[in-house]
């Protein structure tokens, strides 16, 4: 961490704020210009805040150096972290396509849809069952019935389930989802990530509407920081000016992130679009860039379902895709599944 | 609702359009021009999925011409909303200023701050007992020992507590508290909406940081949904490509607020900018704009704050603030409590 | 500047900045800590490409610490720079109204509409002579003839003209008119700023729809740098994700701008927001914030404007918002005019 | 177009904006519900300005339902555009790579670098002769004399040149180059579009920063309406809240182009990242998604580059890069050239 002196500070708050520093256990590097002065810090400065610091008379700025997550950088943990879902292997250069509906809403759509994308080559069942809508008026999702749904088509089909969690006291209900999926409005809901810190279960962890990079990575933080190392990053579109699409897809996270951490990196391209027909071209180039999983959503009816049904996918189509999936993988040597 | 027909679609695809929304209690409007042709839909469609319409064969695009929110919508119900706080109304042409620390430290320094608020004519004490942090490794907030500092702080000053809940199994702590703050990271944290929603207390419900008005409205509509009529909407800065400041404070959405809805709005200033020279000349423009409250951060001592030292007043700035807010509040005819 | 230096790079790539750095004549600062080690330079970097520096392999990161814009910083120059136009003076902490039409469309229409203005108490005129459009098809602006009919609109009337230039070759038209207006498409349109930098006139250059504060003013340095130092800044709202405004109006940018810049400082509330009801409360914000300058837009019939009809005020509400304008300018203690 | 009339709205006011829209050609729809009433239009809308209709007392809002450009539409011309530069065919499939420095530096620079960027197998050159700098103390390129030395670079390796105008005052220089680019800070440069209409040479027509899809192709629309009809669309990254990427690349942007409209496109992966090691993964991805030509920059020695110097590949990474591309475009059935 860099402090920027204010030109002129008096020496008495200069003196103050070294010992400060020096107190809080740092050691300093001092460099003294014409125009300007700096303290450089070293130490572990991750619990030290910035503001605090700017708001001495004495101080310009600060500047951080240091990444600020640690346990999830790739610098501390160069190996990929890989997780093993009832055998299939999530971060190990091999690819994983979780498909499935946006919401659970029967037993036969959800059975229906789960062996379609079964047959097509799916690798995981996804379906919600806690649905966050931005409407009270909308359907909130069957819950508790959502969930016993997704285990029956596991039961049936093998696949294992990702489904989505909305608040830490419905943890219960969620002992034997596969993946815990924790969705782009909840990235820095706080008390649910510390409570999946807790989980012994893989946590597939969104990026906020409007979080960046960085902040996805501590929210992973938060998840290790608990105790639990199995988080998959989600890039699935931030929000931008373009109303075009739904959201902008950013497919440079999704190599980036693959750089900076060591954790699998999954991506949606369902919800970052908003648009079927960019589904296709969206999945290929996430597989180029790098995404180690994909999450597509698949309807038995879209016209029919109960949310979002112009993004998702007839088993017909999706068909189609996981046949370009294939050869693309193929291609670039990557298993599926 | 308008149903936009895509060109040449198919006529049974129509058909079996008109057939479902007739079914689902409907009446249709057809309009059919040379180029193209329209069904306009009456009746209440906020239960209606565009999505799924969308994905219909024959849907080009359906535009929702009503307002989504009903309950919170100043057409629905023109008189403004007055909220009692311990005898302090919100929402009735009055003013009130709300201050403290940003987080809660120890018992000096909320009482000391509290004393120093209510001395410069502060109507309500905040102060964070749970804070939300990018950083796990950050301060985290005394939690329930906070909760009951500040309602000491109340006991010595009179002043109503204003302090933020992070999830619901917390609510418990927060009975004896005057005003539960929802901060901008769960403002779509339906979860703990649906449970503010069963509470008999006013919910000061802060803007996300990427969230629309209308989203922001729609999240008050979930609280009223619930049961729960009180309401007070919060603009703390929207996050924009700008990054001289924290956040973009978007004033113009203030006095659309007060437009569009009969709820009172209140305004953050200290973390909408988060430079201190810009506290004064905001708060100043947040009054003019129509802004019925505003919330802003003062602690006894800044340097030493345990959380974001550099955009909180110190006392003495507080009171030259209040100064100027009080000329301003007497020029516009507006009683300060 | 500060450049931090990579873990483990190779001591001659380290030498070779070194003697680079010194060759272009700055001096340099080295702190070595145990994980990072830092060169600070000092000397006027303003020429220096950070990313060339930031292309070496011995280079981690480059911060910039000094401002890049510097006669247009009001750490370099802490008057107020004052531009006269015809004896009104901008920057002196009067409060300047220029009104009048999106476009100029025929001579009874800017005439009537100037009186209109000038009978309100507005101190200069503006009208779009040349329009911006996103279409090729919208009407474009009268251009040559535009600009007489405002010559003549200011000889009835004596308001001053402020109309927008789209082009340095267009030059030779303006030699009367009062201010060149620099539109927000054309912010960053680098040689026209070069071409109204060898100009004798006042410049009121509108922030760019997605332009940073700091590049507002860099593109300001490009006029004094041509040797022109009257440009009046102006914010006109910025691209953000909220559609309900048309853009959202950055009203702590004016008072960041007051401070950071000497320059004067205007807003535009009618292009900012998009929506007549919001026209008041913005402009009575602004004022508070510390704008020197209101560009407000009135037509004398809306309903038939060939551009913007929906932002534009009639006269007679013109003349109620000046009302307002005038009690505030009163109670501030600022003239208008 | 579609007229929502307001609840409660006059008849008389109604009665009037009917007279009026069929005095300006438009057979009228009207449709009327108990809760609201609509006017459809039917007609060429294109010069109609939505925001003067909804100025009316009896219009609540105005919805455009037909895309607002028209000619480079696929709808009205289905095939794709091919463009022919000096043999290379661009828009047929076929990929291009424009690959050369951010800027024109020195004789030995360019031809250097051109040599290079030739055996590695690009198919075009490019290089700033006049560059759009943020401050007016950078290197502002070499201007007449940098497209001398790209002609030289022609001749000595068959590139065809692509370079950027920045007014049309400067088009007598560019009348032997192959390509002109419009930069991102020009795209809404309506002047200079206007000028490039009536040229008989491809326009590379870069995204603005902040620039909506729709805008990208209504800039293009311009050139069309002039005459021109070969543009090259080029998404070069837009403007978030993401700082850790330049710009945030929107790929999706890319295919939705190609879907949209029947022109060719084009990415540049460099200036949308500013991240080397992001360059191989974004070229592929852009690849994938359908884009028919890269810019790459590419410099012989970037850590002495006079801007821009760490996202240009040195040669022997672009040799790398080029590798790659071959075996992605093998794959995918495409040529390069």
């Amino acid at each position: 961490m860099i402090i920027l002196l204010r030109r002129g500070a008096a020496k008495k708050d200069i003196e103050q704020l070294r010992e400060d520093l020096k107190a809080w256990g740092f050691s300093l590097h001092e460099s003294t210009g014409t125009t300007e002065s700096l303290i450089g810090i070293v130490g572990d400065t991750s619990t030290l805040d910035i503001s605090t610091i700017e708001a001495r008379d004495c101080v310009e700025t600060v500047k951080r150096i240091a990444e600020p997550y640690k346990k999830v950088n790739r610098k501390m943990h160069p190996e990929n972290t890989v997780i093993d879902v009832r055998g299939r292997k999530i971060g190990n250069g091999s690819l994983q396509i979780i498909a499935g509906p946006c919401s659970v809403e029967t037993e036969e759509q959800i059975l229906t849809t789960a062996r379609a994308v079964k047959e097509a080559g799916a690798t995981m069942l996804r379906g919600g069952a806690f649905k966050p809508r931005t409407s009270p008026y909308a359907f909130q999702g069957l819950e508790a019935e959502g969930i016993k749904l997704l285990l029956k088509a596991r039961e049936e089909t093998g696949l294992p389930i990702v489904t989505e969690i909305m608040g830490e006291e419905d943890l219960p209900l969620f002992e034997d989802i596969d993946v815990i999926q924790v969705g782009a409005r909840n990235m820095q809901n706080f008390k649910l990530l510390k409570a999946l810190g807790k989980v012994k279960k893989p946590i597939l962890l969104k990026r906020g509407l409007s979080s960046t990079i960085e902040e996805l990575l501590m929210s992973a933080e938060y998840i290790f920081a608990g105790g639990n190392n199995e988080v998959i990053l989600c890039e699935r579109g931030i929000r931008t000016f373009e109303t075009m699409t739904r959201n902008t897809l950013d497919i440079s996270a999704v190599s980036l992130l693959k750089q900076k951490s060591h954790l699998p990196v999954c991506a949606d391209p369902s919800h970052a679009t908003g648009i079927l027909s960019l589904i296709e071209p969206m999945s290929l180039s996430l597989i180029v860039a790098g995404a180690d999983m994909l999450e597509i959503e698949v309807h038995c009816t879209p016209t029919r379902a109960l949310s979002d049904g112009s993004q998702q996918l007839t088993p017909d189509a999706f068909t189609e895709l996981m046949g370009n999936i294939k050869r693309m993988a193929e291609f670039l040597g990557r298993d599926i599944g």
